[in-house]
């Protein structure tokens, strides 16, 4: 599997369940949420942009899209959760199941990051990003087409110690047939 | 990475979180537990019994250990969640890391089961496991020496349908040096 199939296996509509474990106070954390995932052009100006924010030819990009979520949590319940990113994979050009992909936001931190990512051979999306002050490392994959599955790591910048560990299983709602 | 490691380094006692995902039902379940897995010998009798119940040579076997929990619920708040099971790898003898898994009682069905596992390159062992009406995946991997994750999803045994998802972080209380 390279980053095309899996942004394509990727685009819809998902209704996502999650849940986040505080580690350091045992505390659960519940999250319902849409999610939306539409593929952009590789000429669209949120692509350009980004491109140009990280000095990265647009023509090494690859499968560009947009997510936007909107949920409700059990913790901040007077809160929406609510966002929209940017996403534009690069690939290595000498790895086909490697590459950076960058964003213009995240939703562990509001700031525009680039992470490394990976395919493992088992079909497997790995994504590590470096912040300042923390390190997040994620893990997305197919359970079968309608049905996909994300662990969201938080780990503090040494990166030994694991701040929150997260669980989303994400229901396609414009299933295939 | 091959089984004698991954279950070396399981040995312990971890305390758990996990979050179950009934997916028909969007409903979340959170469970805190304790889990202790020790190492038994290859002559311990419940080792050898749960062999010759499978017809699997003993001296095949390797790392056999017990698992063992007890937990709380927040769906059935009175009921106290324990048990107790003997786990025995069987490995390929063609592939270091492919092999079988014995198991005296599951805890997603209490009955005795033997699962295909396998560890990929990224030290992740997936255990998958046929039921009589239902079929059990199950991948665990180190985030350090003192945090696992465990990903659980049960299906319908057609495999297509996914059932339940659930998620564990569990964290070392007889923290390594």
């Amino acid at each position: 599997m390279d980053i095309t199939e899996f942004v394509e296996n990727s685009i819809g509509r998902w209704r996502s369940q999650r849940s986040a474990h505080h580690l350091a106070f045992g505390h659960f954390e519940a999250v319902q949420s849409e999610i939306d995932i539409v593929s952009l052009s590789l000429d669209d100006p949120a692509v350009i942009d980004l491109c140009q924010t990280y000095e990265v030819n647009p023509e090494a990009a690859v499968s560009p899209f947009r997510m936007s979520w909107e949920g409700q949590s059990d913790w901040e319940e007077s809160e929406a959760i609510k966002g929209s990113c940017v996403l534009v994979p690069v690939p290595d050009p000498n790895h086909a199941n490697r590459g950076r992909l960058l964003r213009d936001q995240g939703y562990a931190e509001t700031i525009a990051a680039v992470g490394d990512y990976y395919l493992t051979e088992d079909r497997t999306f790995v994504l590590t990003t470096a912040y300042d002050r923390a390190a997040a490392e994620e893990k997305i994959w197919f359970v079968n087409p309608n049905v996909r599955c994300r662990v969201s790591l938080i780990k503090t910048s040494a990166g030994t110690g694991v701040v929150t560990a997260s669980f989303s299983s994400e229901i396609r709602q414009d299933v295939k047939a």
